[in-house]
């Protein structure tokens, strides 16, 4: 495992979801609940997200395992 | 997934919590509690919610995975 | 959601747990735990319980999911 | 909640894992684990345990929920 | 334990994974998950893996447990 | 509970783990698993093991709850 990491490090992106943002995702949280829906907005530990059912809610990312996404269909 | 995130990051609101203070909110713990009332005001890491049933509770918002908010009816 | 949130952060105090130390308290852990008792002291991570059988506890504020205070009796 | 919390904060103490190195301790892991030792040493983000049985263990604080402390006898 | 880590502590590389971006790897999930694939990207507090089926999936690293890694074959 | 503790803090260690580097150890993790092996490496937030079974394993440090560390034999 090389140790000269610096640089790689440096280009590294800041946060990956405001890319993700107005596609379609399904978000599996840590209580085994998964959220289907539309990231609406971002903020620095939370997100809102339109579900399909047409509801707002405010998630906390340190709730979220992963999210699957999808170009709208 | 482009990287020129910047932009986009600097205009990231920091705090989603406070725009849903005073609205009635449901509450999602990672315990599995739901908890019904309204959130009466917000510090760095915790939130203060009334209950429907009258009590005050101080919440930390790492235990909160999400949260669902209604206009007062 | 509107974004210039950024008055209303200014004015979000550190912390409410300084406000409820010395009232009776009843601590709900992540494990399921309920402690009664009294907060004595709090530090940057963790609090001083003093607990109904007498005991003190040094609790995590990590470990906490949400505190239900009244005023003494 | 009055919100000029900020002097109670400045006395704050950092940490109060010192103050109860040396005494017998039970700590009680998020994995319902309880361990009966003596804490020998801190560092930022763990702590060293000798065991009631002599063993030593590198306990993450992370990992810790809470701690019951004695005077040795 | 010796107290002058501070040397061996200049020399920590800041993180692994972009060493093992590109390879086989099998991702343990803290929700038992085990998710097959390789590391196209990583973010501060993100990961953005394509697994065996062909899907990319956004993982944030707080829900990571191990990563076992492998030279692709 | 005495208040003046900062001196104490700034004596702190740093980190335990670059002490135990090259031991044997036995991890325990947060989702229960105990892997034994030894710690080759160590970043900010991951270590590198090499478990006994000659596999190497990039383990969160959030996921460990404690580590047994023992001589070589």
């Amino acid at each position: 495992m090389r140790k000269n990491k610096k640089k790689q490090k440096q280009n590294q992106p800041k946060e990956f979801l405001p890319a993700i943002r107005g596609l379609e995702v399904k978000i599996y949280l840590r209580n085994g609940e998964e959220i289907k829906g539309e990231i609406l907005s971002i903020s620095t530990y939370e997100i809102i997200v339109k579900t399909k059912e047409g509801k707002d809610l405010l998630i906390f990312k340190h709730a979220i395992d992963f999210i699957d996404y999808f170009q709208k269909t």
